[in-house]
């Protein structure tokens, strides 16, 4: 398999614009160098341990005296600690670790459960550690002193699934000092197992945002990060299926509900052309199935390590090359096989369609967040251009 | 010691103000209360335990097939769990827990941990479990159908700590709306262990405003809840004692960054007759010693469970019934004898000394959040009027 690692250039957009998104360097070559053993930046402040070594492996510590055993579960690999008489258990990763997020856990005598040393961040389906490594000569998921916009917290009533539900929108800084302007919206979806609060915490979403506007490489925008699972209150055979991951409950909540409520709650360009939408994993499927349902609503669609299915070719013809504005998929190269197989074939399908899109694969990086900010750092500054 | 169950008259707000500020009944006989084992509603999506029973027992069950001992910690008492065959461990607590929000561990094999059935909650210096107990009765930071504000996240960079600092900022339904008007500020603090995430989260401040502006009982206004943890990058002596908790740094961030960031980004009206501030314990002390101190910019102070200290009556002289529009303390009468007894015995001191104040206690809360609930839900009405 021919692993792509560059942008193809079977692309809407011009090659120009292409040349902002590789991933940025910094000038500064120190930033994200790690010289001596380092606290992470996701422990609890004032928790010394884990800690990030210059090899970028990891030393985990944690206190159980009364443990049988306790393993570190991080990256795919389990690392078994070691007891000091002092009851304090302790493992060093291997080095090399991918820079970025990564879910960990603790396994205490067989129960799984998350580090109370570290900052915890909902994915795997659960409260999960985490621990960010830093990437050196990289800023651009880093703050910086950019003017900042906000994240704002959303509570709102959903007559279709008969429940309050949550959603998290970001605001670009100039929002609230320029009353009289519109801006157009990116909806956002989070992985299965994650929910509306990833794309912030795990994904650095406002300060990959920030930074891209302040650039000028992105317009300002409006991004709607939602709850990507719903279940209808009274379900039609369609949306029966599937329970939890049911699209189509969650495709009539977001065309339905979701989109009105935003238009109407903030000063948005209420128009397909000015309205895209993406997501990760289990939300690059949500918004390719949504965005190209609802070509009406949606002229921009994205999907990370996440897209149409390639089983059925027919759905996606070269018509689309005159509907859309932008077609997106990414990977990383390193996702697991069967994952990134679907990926790459989609977008070989696309191909063979001769429909036009953008492909990126991640060097170096599996199904994780790296792979998900370096994808968003790309996308939105081809948005609305 | 005469416990006051009940709101005394020495204040500087009208009777007939206080009237709205007793806690409100709804008129549907229902609400909160619980007929059958009912899931929690602070569980992680789909988990089913733990579940609350008619009694307001609560039943935990949770899978440990390998550990030796499982041990539930919840409102002061531990309950061994018991292990069945299938390595589900299960307890059910004593009736009637008190409502409101508690938090909670699991202790496995001695090691204290949270639960994974539950969403997650920084209280306790950790993100710990923790679970709703229905109120009968009580819709006031229950969602209604009202007009909805929002919390936003905000990151700003703070000189005098050299880090960046985030805070939450509440903005009224109609901030939107009406770009052209401006708002009085709450400043709302955070307890010891706790964080800027603790009002909304465990708190549901936002709903409680919500509902109250609604109801016109208390005018729109922006509510900012910060990080009370400052530790300054350049220590002078005063700032130098008692690292984390040392008020003397959060003093100056709040006063000479937090309050200016506030003025310049928001709409507020930046004058001490439309700023309070107000916590709860650790952030009741704040409020107290920084509002005091700084009588040019607060003009209201209030301290939930915590408030200043009695030692010194000198400081609190009845001048300050020309110089404050409100002073409030509160406190459980189920709190800690110390606990109690330190808030009961400022409250007398301001009484000897002629000191104009309300004085709640909240019947049959612990140091817990429904005593806070209950304190913001009567002391955010007084407000700006």
């Amino acid at each position: 398999m021919n692993k792509y690692i560059s942008i193809l250039a079977a692309t809407v957009v011009s090659t120009a614009l292409l040349a902002s998104c590789s991933q940025k360097k910094t000038t500064d070559p120190n930033i994200g160098v790690i010289t001596e053993p380092t606290s992470a930046t996701t422990n609890i402040l004032g928790h010394e341990y884990p800690k990030i070594n210059p090899d970028l492996s990891v030393t985990h510590r944690v206190s159980a005296p009364e443990a049988q055993s306790v393993v570190l579960d991080i990256c795919d690999k389990k690392y078994p600690m070691t007891k000091a008489d002092d009851g304090l258990w302790e493992v060093t990763t291997d080095p090399g670790l991918v820079p970025g997020f990564h879910y960990y856990f603790l396994v205490v005598d067989g129960v799984r459960i998350s580090d109370p040393n570290s900052q915890l961040f909902y994915g795997c389906g659960l409260m999960a550690s985490g621990i960010e490594i830093p990437e050196v000569g990289v800023d651009y998921y880093l703050q910086r002193d950019v003017p900042r916009g906000e994240v704002r917290f959303q509570r709102y009533w959903s007559d279709l699934t008969q429940s309050w539900r949550t959603c998290y929108v970001y605001t670009p800084a100039e929002y609230d000092s320029k009353p009289d302007k519109r801006y157009p919206v990116l909806y956002l979806q989070h992985g299965a197992g994650e929910d509306e609060t990833g794309w912030s915490n795990q994904g650095r979403m406002d300060i990959i945002m920030d930074n891209l506007i302040a650039d000028k490489e992105a317009v300002p925008m409006i991004v709607v990060m939602d709850r990507g699972y719903a279940t209808l209150a009274e379900p039609d055979e369609a949306a029966n299926k599937g329970g939890m991951f049911n699209f189509t409950a969650f495709d009539r909540v977001m065309t339905q509900e979701i989109v009105p409520m935003i238009d109407a709650k903030y000063r948005t360009i209420a128009d397909r052309d000015h309205r895209a939408i993406s997501g990760l994993s289990m939300g690059g499927f949500q918004a390719w199935n949504i965005g190209l349902a609802h070509k009406d609503m949606f002229a921009w669609v994205g999907g990370f390590s996440g897209s149409g299915r390639p089983g059925n070719p027919e759905n996606f013809p070269a018509t689309l090359n005159d509907e859309m504005k932008l077609l997106y998929v990414s990977i990383g190269t390193d996702e697991p096989t069967n994952m990134y197989s679907g990926i790459y074939e989609f977008h070989k399908m696309l191909e063979d369609n001769g429909v036009k899109h953008i492909y990126y694969e991640s060097p170096g990086t599996s199904h994780e967040w790296l792979t998900w900010r370096r994808s968003l750092h790309q996308f939105a500054p081809m948005l609305f251009k």
